[in-house]
């Protein structure tokens, strides 16, 4: 073995210690043992051949050479999955967070063919006919047309319906003319936008026959093909530097009325027809749902995997590390076995656990929605939308403040990019506000959770993941305190209760007291986020902990042992962390809080042996990784100096500025 | 008035709602109207002329560029300070807040020279002799030698006692020989050092006459001052891009048996003689706390005026951006209308305003206790440097979380770097970890409470921060409930004292069962962090209360009116957030949390008048606050459009790219 290839002593001993099946725990994240197989296969075929990797680390390049290497491997990995993968997946899982995964490799940051992929195409498939769809998705899944998708204007995101964009039909030539009447109605945002797109999906205000129909879908094209220069009318261009997504060329787009063919209305919901009649096809409404319902499962899946990345990197670098004496005289510990270490890091194994799980639960559930939805059943759709909205909220918001608590578990060497939890906390930071911000969900998700509410105090049946409502009904007083997993999410559903039924006593006083609803339930949304909050952590809490009963029941003792050791950590964190609500809404007592308490302290010591197992359970290949401190054999120190090689700073010693400033600032007389 | 100069409306009319004067705020802000008009007087100087604005703005540059531009800047903006601003301040007040924030115009991310006036200077003035100073002083206050300050090493930080790096005297030839061990003893981190200084402070493990006298300073010339050539034996450059402070050329230092003369060694408070004695000074100790404590000090002011930034950035915002309808076909209300975007900003101004009163009492309190230690009294040090600990962890911390609440609450266009939000988050965040990071902070301060818990209990009297200690023991059962501001920071005080209570019940049961002390320690520490974080809670709840009362004694009714608006605020904010230890330590009933809530919603009403008039007070100009969504005039969407103008990349319509590599892809046949 070459000192390369060499596994620091330290992370050797603690894989030596793990006393579980780390393969087990692994095919149970993945959903089974063939899809873990599957997955390395595709990584394999992907990464093996070394096109992820960067000579230059991408953080040295200028935002123009940034982009370039983005778009070069961009194409580079565009073909090996359409040439390689494929062959393996199948096309139907083009979209598929396993592929997602791979990508992770070649960019750092992210590709400016995300959005072709991730809404130009699925629009063309939700959104378009299918004539329209056989003249588009072909040349648009052969990468012959890339496109971007842009809604969100300078002036407008959350609201769409304030959008300004302006679709005006002329029926004389049968087109649309496209328009920008202000400067907050350029379109702003859309990743891909800025200089790799020469397409787009444009929403803008409909206007036929004098009447504005509200905002639909179009499919414009905004450059040329062979020149890839922006077309007359149309304004295009970067929006400037982000905190993270640097290389997706975020674009802002005008137009100076630019006409375009009426067919490339996305007709499949509404149509115009040649006169400029505006048709509405009946089927609109709520089976848009979808695609939205769709994303936000998706970014929990995504909040779970950045989470399992940066705790990877924080735990493996904590084996590594060492610091301070426990005893005057004694070696430096690792701080991995500083309890307050544990308490940083532990709780985040268990919330990308909590996540991936609930994920997975959440993508079956919308499976099987949509199997009712094409029998024409849509009763269990508004509560999918609460669901799919609250846990988006959550995940990514625990999700980005867990990154962010693994980073300052690395100390100093954790603000450097090369850690890579820089670039992992600004891109989950972002997800926390885009596809829906995380007071504007929560607050949908309180609306859902009132009408429930509402319903049950009426005597009615509520739906599954409200059914607590029911009970709060039914029985009097505080609920008993019970230190067992049910009796803990028992406890958690009764403060959503709780805080619920003071939502709506609130409501009401004001409204009693003169207030309109509107003003009301205005002036009660800071208490409709906490309840919503609360709502959804009791959803987590309960489907975490009913996964890992069902998905370990024919596990190995030890692997049931572990998993249930975090499933418990993660029951007591949160137990503890909400002490004011259990005692508001339960019977729980000093002398049990104190249990908790040592009951917590004692499960860092027990899962302690296994932490770095658990995190190699993930299976992250250094490549995905692309960590400094977290790579998979822990040679730390040595790669932080290897970076400094690549740095081309560091090739010349003498920086020109010294000539050119500093030293006429030292000779001279101040 | 030009368009350019117009205000925008809504932002017109929320200053002309405001009731209250607002440079009476500013004045309480700065300490007094005199300190009030130094502060814009230097401003002048400094900013007027306009050398602080790039043409180009700083995100667009390569690193090499960046930096070039900042050693630029740095040069012009030394030249201001030494031939104007001290003219004005005098050369005593040459590291002052008010120096640091007309700095903040010239760079946004941050100086290469600030640790050679933030830690290089102030070490020779600390710890060199009179002689020694006589050399080295006037050469780096005159920008002869500039220098760094190299203490972390790659493998050790917060341990200092770990360091590696030794310095070992040959009395043959009269010099030290710095070396470098190991690859984890290169110094790694000092600010300034990659490519700007040419000498540096250098902490190493002193041996003379075969023997380790532990980690002491010299003074280490490392570049050449003619042609700023590492000297043989060095090894230095940067270390890598980081989160921030990407201008601060942060670099790492290596030595290869390095020579440096004897009187290189700082000598103030130890020295070797010619022959290899080792001499000891009376006075070391802990007068070497006076630099820590000053550190954090200036950090805890450092967090309120990043804090008072993001918040004018946020408000101004919030009053200009309208978003939905609260009722259909109505106006699109300002976001600031919205309780929960209040619930998210007006907690921030309040901070900026504790944070502030707390550093300048804090400030005031050191003073003090520095002229105590003057006259040889140090009983009251181990409180300041418990009180400088929490206070730095809980203020970085704090600041960090409630930049990222502001940003979160610009919703998209919060993630662009234009808005500034990003950086301020990056410099902040980063004061969460040096200088002491929050975790091991609060255990030293934890240290210090325990022990004062321990003088309490047998019955002497401790000092003021902890003399509610003395009062837990002359009472019994919970304190009671009141409402009041001081009923609110006497149960914060039974909070804290019952939680470290609990942390020495916990190890003394430990102790009882057989662990030694020091693991009892350890597995305590968890709940050590928590007891140490409810003390100075209410430390700041005291501090902020009092100062309040005291500084608003002459002040006109309606500043009077809205300062405590705001600390009520403040008061009820973290009651409602600490309910659980509020039932666990007081007699608060479910009825009491009702009427905090009410009286919190009500608060936020109140203020929603004023907001847009109290981050104005905060007075920060548009040159330091360098944001497009929050600049005075409330101009938004126009400089984000004038910004996509001076980004480079937009200047060419076609990315040279996409004839290297997109069109290729597009028309291959995959």
């Amino acid at each position: 073995m070459t000192s390369k290839n060499k596994i620091n002593e330290d992370l050797a001993n603690e894989r030596r210690k793990c006393n579980f099946n780390i393969e087990e725990v692994t095919y149970i994240l993945d959903g089974g043992k063939e899809k873990t197989l599957q997955r390395k296969k595709i990584e394999d075929v992907a990464l093996n051949g070394g096109a992820s990797v960067d000579d230059i680390p991408e953080e040295y390049l200028s935002a123009r050479e940034r982009y370039e290497n983005a778009i070069r491997k961009s194409c580079i990995y565009t073909n090996i999955v359409k040439n390689e993968v494929l062959e393996i997946t199948g096309i139907e899982n083009y979209g598929s967070p396993v592929l997602r995964r791979t990508g992770d490799a070649f960019f750092k940051d992210i590709s400016p063919f995300m959005l072709h992929l991730g809404m130009f195409v699925p629009s063309i498939i939700g959104q378009c006919t299918a004539e329209q769809q056989a003249t588009w998705l072909p040349r648009a899944l052969d990468m012959k047309i890339i496109g971007a998708y842009a809604q969100t204007e300078l002036g407008h995101g959350t609201f769409i319906r304030g959008l300004e964009t302006t679709a005006t039909y002329d029926p004389e030539t049968e087109e649309f003319v496209l328009h920008s009447p202000t400067i907050t109605s350029y379109k702003w945002w859309a990743g891909g936008l800025g200089r790799t797109a020469n397409h787009c999906t444009v929403v803008a205000q409909l206007y036929t026959q004098g009447k504005c129909h509200g905002t639909h879908l179009f499919i414009v094209q905004i450059r040329d093909l062979e020149t890839h220069m922006p077309l007359p009318g149309v304004k295009v261009g970067e929006i400037g530097p982000r905190m993270g997504f640097n290389t997706a060329d975020n674009g802002f787009l005008g137009f100076n009325n630019y006409r375009i063919p009426r067919m490339n209305m996305m007709m499949k919901n509404a149509q115009v027809l040649k006169d400029g009649t505006y048709v509405k096809a009946a089927r609109h409404g709520k089976l848009t749902y979808g695609t939205m319902v769709f994303v936000r499962v998706t970014l929990v899946g995504e909040a779970s995997f950045n989470l399992a990345k940066a705790v990877t990197i924080a735990v493996r670098y904590s084996a590594v590390r060492r610091q301070s004496e426990l005893r005057p005289g004694s070696i430096e510990p690792q701080i991995l076995d500083y309890p307050t270490q544990q308490h940083k890091l532990f709780i985040c194994i268990a919330t990308a656990h909590a996540f991936q799980l609930t994920a997975s639960w959440l993508w079956n559930t919308f499976t099987a929605v949509q199997a009712e939805m094409k029998k024409g059943n849509v009763d269990t759709l508004p509560e999918l939308h609460a669901l799919s909205s609250c846990l988006k909220a959550l995940s990514t918001s625990d999700a980005t403040a867990y990154i962010e608590q693994c980073r300052f578990a690395c100390g100093g060497h954790g603000y450097m990019l090369s850690s890579n939890l820089p670039f992992l906390y600004a891109f989950v930071v972002a997800t926390r506000t885009y596809e829906g911000d995380y007071t504007v969900l929560l607050l949908q998700t309180a609306r859902f959770l009132v009408k429930a509410w509402e319903q049950a105090e009426s005597g009615k049946v509520v739906t599954p993941t409200v059914a607590y409502l029911n009970r709060h009904f039914t029985t009097n007083g505080k609920m008993i305190w019970d230190n067992s997993p049910e009796g803990i999410i028992r406890v958690f559903q009764s403060v959503a209760a709780g805080k619920i039924s003071l939502c709506v006593r609130s409501i009401r006083n004001r409204i009693t007291s003169g207030m309109d609803h509107e003003d009301a339930w205005l002036m009660t949304t800071v208490q409709l986020v906490n309840a919503a909050e609360a709502h959804c952590r009791s959803v987590i809490l309960h489907t975490y902990w009913n996964e890992i009963v069902r998905l370990t029941k024919h596990s190995s003792d030890n692997v049931k042992t572990v998993l249930n050791q975090l499933v418990m950590l993660y029951l007591t964190y949160w137990a503890l962390e909400r002490t004011g609500d259990l005692l508001r809404y339960s019977t729980i007592s000093e002398n049990d809080i104190d249990l908790l308490q040592r009951q917590y302290e004692e499960l860092l010591v027990k899962i302690r042996p296994n932490a770095v197992g658990l995190v190699d359970a993930f299976d992250i290949r250094d490549e995905i990784l692309q960590s400094t401190l977290g790579s998979y054999d822990g040679r730390v120190y040595e790669r932080l100096m290897e970076e400094v090689q690549k740095n081309p700073l560091n090739k010349e010693p003498v920086d020109p500025s010294f000539h050119k400033y500093l030293k006429p600032l030292m000779k001279s007389k101040i």
